[in-house]
């Protein structure tokens, strides 16, 4: 029901039109329970450490219950700070807790620095296509986009120069099996990225939520630590402070707690922390406390090799499925690890129209790709999400898409033959 | 140790300057174990429901755990907004779940609110002076403000007009025990603030964190109510939609979960779910099915209770220390409700010197007034919280602050005597 009202009429043309989203109201199909969905970006329940969080909860109430229940600093519980620095130091990145913020989830992260660093029509060089989480959070701060596409190996660093020469005020970049491809960003091409940025003298944001979520291949050094390698002196070891490095414990250990940090110069994080106090002064206390409580000790190590195990497996399944039951004109990627694959359809198809009758005749969901661009969007492309749904279902969901895709591809075909 | 980085050296310019605040340098010296703290706007510890909160999460974890971990939606635990719903229709105000969002706080929804109607240099109408994280919020959206000094009985109604001509966007008002002063806007002149806004076609935010923690007199209808009043044709009951009212379950169960909400017309909370996606996705969704889970069923109720007889007692223990220990050149105010009172020095005192006496001499700790005032700040006021100190330390610290008061204007005095 609509109603008239001082805020809705009298300011309806300042506030941002409504998109009315096609695929929002597709997805919201998605719920039905005999829907497989491949279209979120959802963890799998099952390696939720219930147990661990009950525990945990129990022990940081039973000691520490008021602390747990009280206002707490901006910044963020200490203890979980230094857990958070010590854990950077192993990828060779020596920093402080001073260096680190928590945040509700990296997208907090993301719209924080928006909020520090960005004025309207400042322009961000990033990867074509990218997540969609930084184009919301930073559209709102009326940013420009200057993109370089992607290929399986990640951004494409020889078209990077040109790019710089738009005058970004920063680099996005998702080093490691990026949402929503998949591809992982090459050593060879990760110390160009890094070169060039430090040669136009652009800072970097490095966004890493899957890093450790690694299925096979060996670990690539994140940027933030190639980068400190370039300026060798006068830094304790490798933190130049021109990277800011983010990260989450939503794929590690579990969405809902909404937990994330920044590691950034203290100068930063002391600019961060001011916008967060006026965003909503600090992160959930008992939050924080049960995250640590959770992943001290050593368990969270233990469990990312588990989430590794079960997430590897549903990878491998699907892309044997694809395999079996995905036309042959359809490409896809094959990622090292990571929740996401991404698939190239010819290009005279549309995914949107895919989905529309992926729902309806077979009852199965991704994402269409076209969204997850910041310009030239490509509609023959959809992400597919393997984390979230059991092999069995993901056998099912990809037979189903597979006669989808054929019978389109049959339509498509015979569409032209009749022309 | 400042380092130099591409972030900071070359944004410093763009970044709004640091502000080096001498009264947050002053504050931290609060944490000093002997220091009684008036300062913070701190609940007591001791009446947080741990055993409460240690059975809900148990039950939530076992009986919902993979849901309470996983991603859940913008706008909030559905139970839980109904469960808002229904507490609002207490106060007369018939409103749905569609129109509850939740918040990290009620401080998230002041800034979601700036991110969806401010444009820089847009004015908002409010208290003088009034909470400062409002401030905080909306200056980060380039807000002007049009200011209203209070009385004891709240805005001046009577200089409304003259204000409402500067053009606001919105009106901003804690009627209930103002935070800073304590103040609580009378039946009449609420009646009178929602008349002159409804006919300047203003809209209204109705700030309502402390108005279940009234310890005398008689609860009064919520300007929202009031102004649904003044449009009974075509609504359902009361809710006009043109008061967006916002709460907490900050003061009646704990800060601690970072947890507030926004009721406004639906068409608001869908722009302001957008905005929050962008923000930081959700709120944590373990968090709202645990304070869902400790709130029903009437614990908050019975709790809210709980919490009225303690701060009661730590007010009326404040206000006669203050009869006792104070000088007589010093005005306070009497809240009925809430957290603060407001104390007026004389005029030619200036709060923060006194802080840094208090401190020095005496390890009491309050907030100099000047930092809540829009514009026009009187130097010569204090904000003193009464709610987290136990009784005996409130008569402790009074009596200290007593002396350093003594101690301020005999010398402001003998200086004027000298002159």
């Amino acid at each position: 029901m609509h109603r008239r009202t001082l805020w809705t009429d009298r300011y309806a043309l300042r506030m941002e039109r409504m998109k009315s989203s096609i695929i929002r109201e597709l997805l919201k199909l998605t719920e039905q329970p005999e829907v497989v969905s491949f279209a979120g970006g959802l963890p799998a329940p099952e390696v939720f450490p219930v147990a661990e969080f009950q525990a945990a909860a129990e022990r940081v109430l039973t000691e520490h219950g008021p602390e747990a229940l009280q206002y707490s600093t901006t910044e963020g519980y200490l203890p979980l700070r230094e857990m958070i620095a010590r854990h950077t130091a192993r990828y060779g990145i020596v920093v402080e807790p001073e260096n680190v913020l928590i945040t509700n989830g990296s997208q907090q992260a993301l719209d924080l620095l928006g909020r520090v660093f960005l004025n309207p029509g400042d322009r961000i060089l990033l990867e074509r296509p990218t997540y969609i989480g930084a184009l919301q959070a930073w559209n709102a701060y009326q940013a420009e986009y200057v993109s370089v596409p992607l290929d399986e190996v990640g951004l494409r660093t020889d078209l990077l120069e040109e790019a710089l020469r738009a005058g970004p005020k920063f680099i996005y970049a998702l080093p490691n099996f990026q949402n929503p491809t998949g591809a992982t960003l090459s050593g060879e091409r990760r110390r160009e990225l890094v070169r060039l940025a430090s040669q136009s003298g652009v800072p970097l944001i490095e966004d890493d939520p899957y890093g450790q979520l690694r299925y096979e291949g060996d670990h690539l050094p994140p940027l933030v630590m190639l980068e400190g390698e370039l300026h060798p002196e006068g830094n304790d070891c490798c933190y130049s402070g021109n990277v800011i490095y983010l990260s989450t414990f939503s794929k590690t250990l579990a969405p809902g707690l909404r937990l994330g940090w920044a590691v950034a110069p203290t100068e930063v994080i002391e600019r961060l922390v001011r916008a967060k106090q006026g965003a909503d002064l600090h992160t959930s206390t008992f939050i924080q406390m049960v995250a640590y409580e959770v992943a001290r000790g050593g368990f969270l190590d233990r469990h990312v090799r588990e989430i590794r195990r079960v997430y590897r497996e549903r990878r491998d399944t699907m892309l044997a499925a694809m395999e079996r039951y995905f036309p042959e004109e359809v490409r896809w990627t094959h990622p090292e690890g990571g929740l996401f694959l991404w698939a190239t359809l010819p290009e005279e198809l549309d995914a949107q129209e895919v989905l529309k009758i992926a729902l309806e005749k077979e009852k199965v969901a991704f994402i269409p790709g076209g969204s997850f661009f910041p310009s030239e969007p490509e509609p023959n492309t959809m992400r597919l999400n393997f984390s979230n749904a059991t092999p069995e279902k993901i056998e099912e969901g990809i037979a189903r898409l597979g006669r989808v895709l054929e019978r389109v591809l049959a339509k498509s075909k015979s569409a032209r033959i009749g022309r």
